[in-house]
């Protein structure tokens, strides 16, 4: 195993961190390591807001949970799908920028190939990371809090900082429920490699102090039956994404 | 520089390959080393097929463009979002699976973190990829070629093998145009970082064989002047996935 292999499968998401600030050099580093990631016919169809107003991180704590560690995290970065730049170029050529579905997958995926690469980075730096998928549960308060203007829109955030924990591993489906090949699994076979995964996932939720926790099939039933941020398709509707 | 940092500014799409097979090993370690990477509420909306089926592969090649890479690489896969783990064990459990566009965002942005991570391991491993996202091109024929259950959907393709070839690195928008501290630049000072790129970017193609190629600009106004894959939000919704 080499040394990029062994850093990605390092990976835990940290939520505590020391007050160790980041230099600013790291910062750059790692955004440029996210840069550096590929993207679709090279549109770059994001950006990173780093958020430093505390008062805005404060309230982004609240919004986001509310979570103790956006505010706190000595960063914390806000990860945007972005068609501004595209936008603004089409009008300035007298083009029209017409697009559907496809834009906004294309940002979402763009944002995200930058946006694991900056956690790579960080954490090879020796920093924890923590994305904040719970950004989205006020985004229209989130966006007026930044003041984001037409054609951009935050996906997720992400805490970054020394940790001050070791949370351990969290096991994942075994390679057998997640690599096919040529065909995708009968029920049958695709609940059985399920199977195997419960008893890992409940002990390691027992290790971390659960009692009675119940594996990942009931996680997940559990999980599913009611329905999720509801309203975040009118907010990137709202935007200028457009779902159709 | 660490060597995980100088892994991902190496980063270059890579469309030609040798023959040189790749080991079952070294696949499995990709997608292990994807598999670690973070995932929302250990969800792992996702799955990865592999196709080595020579018929099948010859059929995407057409599919995604044509790109005969497609065809020959060594290695192929298909990235998909994947809701079908969710469903059945919702459905055993007598629970409803009810969701919005959380859902099939989340399907994206985990499929793509564990993507993201599987590049920088074949990377790693000295081998060069390409992700295709031509498979949208025809989503309907792919999913019919693979026979794909209901919940399951192609994200996009993944070409990868010994590189044939050493294209050189892509220039990126300088970093003042994707990263902002605390607010979202003025136009103006967004189409500055812009014009600055432009030329890197026209002599990058210039000199690879581009006669006149135009800057970054002028392509962007070009390319979202027309709607790219119209009918991807058909299938996507077709496969299960809700998109309001």
């Amino acid at each position: 195993m080499n040394d990029v292999i062994r850093a990605m499968r390092a990976h835990r998401s940290v939520r505590a961190y020391t007050d160790e600030p980041i230099p600013h050099e790291a910062v750059v580093a790692a955004v440029e390591a996210g840069q550096a990631a590929a993207t679709s016919s090279a549109v770059q169809a994001y950006c990173v807001i780093r958020v430093t107003d505390r008062q805005h991180r404060s309230r982004l704590a609240e919004l986001t949970g509310p979570q103790e560690k956006v505010a706190v995290a000595p960063e914390f970065f806000i990860i945007c799908g972005d068609s501004r730049r595209h936008r603004l170029l089409a009008e300035r050529a007298g083009e029209r920028y017409e697009q559907k579905l496809e834009a906004f997958l294309v940002s979402v995926i763009d944002a995200t190939l930058c946006a694991q690469n900056m956690v790579l980075a960080f954490e090879s730096m020796g920093y924890g990371t923590c994305y904040i998928g719970g950004l989205r549960n006020h985004l229209a308060e989130v966006d007026r809090l930044l003041g984001l203007p037409h054609g951009v829109y935050p996906l997720y955030g992400l805490c970054v900082g020394r940790p001050a924990q070791d949370p351990g591993l969290r096991p994942r489906l075994p390679i057998g429920g997640v690599l096919f090949q040529d065909a995708y699994p009968q029920d049958d076979d695709l609940l059985e490699s399920v199977a195997a995964y419960d008893a890992v996932y409940e002990q390691y939720l027992r290790e971390r102090g659960a009692t009675n926790p119940g594996g990942w099939s009931a996680a997940m039933a559990g999980k599913f039956a009611s329905v999720t941020r509801p309203d975040i398709a009118d907010y990137y509707r709202s935007k200028g994404a457009v779902l159709d």
